[in-house]
């Protein structure tokens, strides 16, 4: 009904196209839950690094459990904490459940957060530390006994037969721990545990008492993020009979001498690393114990008041409840009809991983903790945190921007307030939680900038967001950028990673161009659309490839194009990085030697037997991820397989692309193929199992596929767009493409006939 | 001509009195300069433990000196940071300043702030530490050439023969330092540095460098304030030509990971233990770099809005004008007429010493952090901190209720926004920078808040007061409370300095008692009369002294009265600690059998000859301090030379009193004969040398003694109460006293009395 509506005023201006309401009857109305086909625990083995927590679309609060605490000390001493496999603290593999955490990053490849670690226990919770430095109160637990849903996490814990059930809202978490044996009802509060173990990681615990069931406190920390702090506000809804602390490194604290017992009873905490227990006397057996969590990173004021607005005049069903109606509602932005119902828990599960990514970073009052450590408060927008633009520019901004403008515009609004807060006066390179932690390589929040400009974001400030981008493209200390400047590419005698940073920067500078242009600054746009060549001063056409290049213009002698290390790509190699050229395609396709020798490259590439050497030692690279020598679950290839299209030959690309979408993605807990990278991956199955995929962002153009879904209706701003199919979809080769009737001419299609909405049609050969 | 006015109407309603205008012509006119009698190296010797920089009345900013860094490791490993005698970081026999710092306590005990210490060189300052972790780039200097005056700090730095001048507004500090030689311009900054060196002090430190000549950042230490923090904004009239940092402990930044070379020229420097260096090009002989930092509690942006309003628009001759005349202004609160010129150094620095501190805490704005670390903002007062209250209820907030009522109202108001702020529910013992220290016994700021009931402080909340008070008073976990409530004194087997606290809670409550009677709160001020009785319950009449009690009622059997360890007393013994007993002298005089025994004890006090072993181990009491029994160095004992008048001896109270004024108080260096306790000291002197004191704060009652001074004029309020004398003083026995040429019957006078304004004529003998 609501359907009928929206496709009524959507399709009215467009003709008189009708849809067939059979298959989409129940399409955003009350009754469908698109809930049912998530599965929080896809990504959740190997290397998706996702979480299968309790959560809210782009929520503050990520309340998930914590499997593993298993940081090794090498010969030589050196402490090696597991970094990687647990950026998001939990590996579907494990038996043991340490405790229940309030932020947890998805899918990244490094890792921080997993702030406030609770667990509850019958009888006081052993808070020394074990031999690793880890808590020795976790329980043993089996996936049998687990389920996780949008919104909400339930387990039991075996070690003292507790049931755990866990939701969210976007700024708090709730949990209820049923003790269905009774006992001695015991919380542990960990603020000593950490993802991303490091004895030094906490710099400061603080703990306040402040009634019989209200707790508040913060810590800090210095990890990925140098300078960090999360505040929170806890409220029991028993009355804590004891409790107290112990702690990790000892810092005396003269005002105690003699004066108190600090270590029980005394109602404020400090150190660099506490860990507190709550006694809340005898339970009954299935007498339950909820707590409820407010986050901030403003201050404990801030968090209580963010408990207070959104948890604790409601129940726990009824948080629970409105938590999968969230879900619901965000999910509902897409309506798909597949070919096959494993395709619906994939897709339907990467619009979810979609929505973990950035997250609101702000109290309800509007005020935040900004990257200069000042508290600001929005104006007119909504705070997000958790930049990831590495990865995130390629597919997931882009998604966003077309089908969530709103959303979108608070993010650009809170990536330009960064660059404001910025001592370096830059966008965001990959930032959290007011901090800014430099990873990988670009400064690809320009490509956010240029994407929404050309998909009509609003409220999007042209001026200031081409004074950012070209204040982030000026700092000459970051990351060797001046001797970029200077040479028109990085030289690989003065820079790391020199080529994949002149692919990228080329690429973004292009983007900077774009703004230029829209904001008439012909100047800028000129000096940037100089710098976006620096491309093609690391094409060697003697060997093929891009290649380093040194300061005094020859190409280095030594080369591997096959080597992913120490040949001036990162994470990649010439072979793969080597085709990042988004804005200059047919360039690529003229040195390869033309159509025919270009498509022959990229099938050896997908094609080619690689051995295992060339990716070992590539923490983001795993074999899972690899087609030959194409790299799916890293990012720098997510374009090539469109690139056939630019080559002449479409069902090249419409055949990988679905070979990617079925083999790459899947509806278990192993189905990502490599870092879900705060959404990245996902995002790319969003574009690519609906037909299109923006190539370069910022150019406003969708390169299209081959859909694997049968049909959708997508929310796109206040329009509907639908994606038709027609014919045999099996073998995936599509003979035309139709919108809104008409055959497309070309293989792409803009994002100004996508914001109007309308039908975009594809029939299948047979 | 103010005077006049002043005069008329304060006189006006009490009678034709008139001033003797020859001595007292320029009294608060445009010309007198009371600076000149103020000597701020007063007490930096020895056990004064006060600072000679340049600060404002009530300042935040304390720019001042430092002279020692000695941490001293002992054989088994420990480490004893010169806790005691640096509290300011200042001793007058130290030959190398290390730097100036922007914080210190003025005469405390126990040691805390130390925060930012600035240093200029000529060349590169050399960072690293020494071997016992200071600093290298310290400067011998000379006390030749060095001036300390109200609001002014100026010596010469022999090593690079850099002038320094230096001088201070509320909340900023302006540093002016000139190259004599030229070479080289630098600047250390050192977050490193602390009072009271403990290498694990440090917490965090953070500085962003603006632009070329804007720093800002802050420090968060663990010392004596546990969870302490200071931001600052500096700005430089030079610009920064380079600029880098070492750490201390290092703490890994991934983000760093192949960036950037974060050591130099990179903005943002965060660590636990930074030090930062400043290069600002080659300077002419003669040639000066001004730095303006402005401090905060809150933020950076509080201490950049700090700076901004009160320091950059200024030159810096203006500031020092304006320091200067703020001063003087504060000063001219009392007009003296001395008998030796001594006198009137002694009186003005102690004056300038009991505006030292409590210090406002609060930035321009209004805002200040609170107990519970989050931001406030003060509604209709201003916030202050340092409230170092078991010494300075004695006599420092009883001068300043009397004198400085708008300030005091501020300081109530701060003490009951604490008192909301803390998670206990309490009142302050002794706090700074927003962190309770616990330092001492006793709850006394309910003693300040009577004596604010009494002497009519404005603004004044009883009902806020009294339920602050009650709720202070009724905190079973502090510091044994729960077992003085029980029993009605502090049993000896379950509490340190059980005598001490008993006798000093029973005065506590005994104030308590009268806000409840003020209140109308018949039933609290039962409860309270009832435990100001505690005194009585620690008095055993068979020794015939106060004596340590055991929780079965019997009195310890071990006891010696002139130990001051593990006999019940804290910092004193049973012999002097034992007559603290303010608001029931009668009883005491009674106990010890009446008037004759009991100045038979008093004079004992004073005139026996002590074994060191009495006072070795007993920091705050050294022998300079010491008449016979009697520590003046320190507080318990300073109403006791008032204690003859209750006994009918005022001349031995007159002849006490003088000759402590005269042998305990002195214009040099060493004019303290012990910490001036954040002015107690200095305001004991105060008091007395005006002929009056008050030894029960919250009685309304000043007992009166033997002025030191020929007369003088003291602004109280908008009233003047004049003290004169006559006849020849240097016996100090009194004849009689009159109060508007009326002959007080009676040893004192009341604070109605003296609040409305008049003459104190005190007629000598002979």
């Amino acid at each position: 009904m609501v359907l009928a509506i929206l496709l009524a005023s959507a399709m009215g201006c467009e003709g008189p196209k009708t849809i067939d309401v059979s298959t989409t009857s129940h399409l955003f109305s009350d009754t469908e839950d698109y809930t049912k086909w998530v599965n929080p625990m896809i990504g959740t083995a190997k290397m998706g690094h996702t979480y299968p927590g309790a959560t809210v679309p782009y929520g503050m609060v990520q309340l998930t459990p914590q499997t593993h605490f298993e940081p090794i000390v090498d010969a030589s001493g050196s402490y090696n904490p597991a970094t990687y496999p647990y950026c998001a603290g939990y590996q579907y593999d494990d038996s043991t459940i340490l405790g229940f955490v309030h932020t947890a990053f998805s899918g990244t490849g490094h890792s921080d957060l997993g702030d406030l670690l609770v667990m509850p226990t019958v009888g006081r919770p052993d808070l020394d530390s074990n031999d690793k430095g880890g808590p020795r109160f976790g329980s043993s637990f089996k996936h049998s006994q687990e389920r996780a849903t949008p919104g909400r996490y339930r387990v039991r814990l075996d070690r003292h037969a507790i049931d755990v059930d866990l939701t969210a809202t976007t700024r708090t978490g709730a949990h209820r721990y049923t003790f269905t044996e009774g006992g001695a009802a015991h919380i542990a509060l960990d603020l000593t545990y950490n993802i991303y173990h490091h004895p030094d990681k906490n710099v400061w615990t603080f703990v306040r008492v402040e009634n019989d069931s209200t707790v508040v406190g913060y810590r800090q920390t210095s990890g990925w993020g140098r300078t960090r702090l999360v505040h929170f506000a806890m409220r029991f809804d028993h009355a804590i009979a004891d409790y107290g602390y112990e702690k990790g490194q000892e810092l005396a604290y003269n005002g105690f001498y003699r004066r108190f017992d600090e270590e029980r009873g005394f109602p404020e905490m400090a150190g660099r690393d506490l860990r507190a227990w709550f006694d809340f006397g005898t339970f009954e057996a299935e007498e339950t114990l909820e707590i409820r969590v407010g986050l901030s990173g403003v201050s404990t004021a801030g968090a209580l008041a963010n408990l207070q607005a959104e948890s604790v005049s409601k129940s726990f069903e009824q948080l629970q409840r409105e938590a999968h109606d969230v879900w619901n509602d965000a999910l509902s932005t897409v309506h798909i009809e597949s070919v096959e119902l494993k395709d619906d828990t994939t897709f339907y599960t990467s619009l979810y991983h979609s929505m973990l990514s950035p997250v609101v970073y702000e109290d309800v009052n509007g005020q935040y903790r900004g990257l200069d450590q000042n508290i600001h408060t929005s104006e007119g927008f909504t705070n997000y945190t958790v930049f990831s633009l590495w990865d995130t520019y390629r597919a997931l901004h882009p998604w966003i921007n077309l089908t969530q403008p709103d959303r979108a515009s608070d993010m650009v609004s809170s990536m330009l307030a960064h660059a404001d807060e910025s001592v370096h006066g830059m966008l965001p390179i990959w930032s959290h939680h007011a901090n800014e932690n430099w990873c990988m390589i670009g400064y690809h929040a320009v490509s956010v900038l240029a994407d929404a400009l050309v998909t009509k974001v609003p409220n999007f400030s042209l001026e200031r967001a081409l004074d950012a981008a070209i204040r982030t493209a000026e700092v000459p200390y970051f990351d060797g950028l001046s001797s970029y400047i200077d040479h028109g590419y990085f030289p690989d005698d003065l820079s790391h990673s020199s080529v994949s940073k002149t692919l990228e920067l080329a690429y973004d500078d292009w983007c900077i161009a774009q703004l230029a242009a829209a904001a008439g600054d012909v100047s800028m746009q000129k000096v940037f659309e100089e710098r976006a060549n620096g491309y093609q001063r690391v094409w060697d056409k003697t060997s093929g490839y891009m290649r380093p290049r040194l300061s005094d213009g020859s190409f280095r002698a030594e080369f591997d194009p096959l080597d992913t290390h120490g040949q001036g790509f990162i994470e990649g190699n010439a072979w793969n990085y080597g085709l990042y050229v988004p804005h200059a395609i047919d360039s690529l396709i003229a040195w390869h030697g033309g159509n025919a020798a270009f498509i022959a490259h990229l099938d050896s590439l997908f094609t080619m037997r690689l051995d295992d050497v060339y990716f070992a030692h590539t923490e983001d690279i795993s074999r899972d991820g690899i087609i030959g020598n194409y790299v799916h679950g890293n990012e720098p290839g997510h374009h090539i397989a469109y690139l056939y299209n630019y080559a002449g030959a479409p069902e090249k690309t419409q055949a990988r692309v679905r070979m990617i979408c079925e083999s790459m993605y899947g509806p278990d807990v192993n189905g990502l193929c490599g870092n879900d990278d705060a959404g990245q991956m996902s995002a790319w199955f969003l574009f690519s199992s609906l037909g299109f995929y923006p190539v370069a962002p910022g150019s406003g153009w969708y390169d299209l596929g081959a859909p694997l879904v049968r049909s959708a209706v997508i929310k796109v701003g206040d329009q509907i767009l639908q994606i038709e199919t027609e014919g045999a979809m099996d073998g995936a080769l599509v003979e035309r493409i139709l919108w809104n009737g008409e055959v497309i001419q070309g293989l792409r299609i803009h994002a100004d006939q996508l914001l109007q909405g309308g039908t975009l049609r594809f029939e299948f050969k047979g």
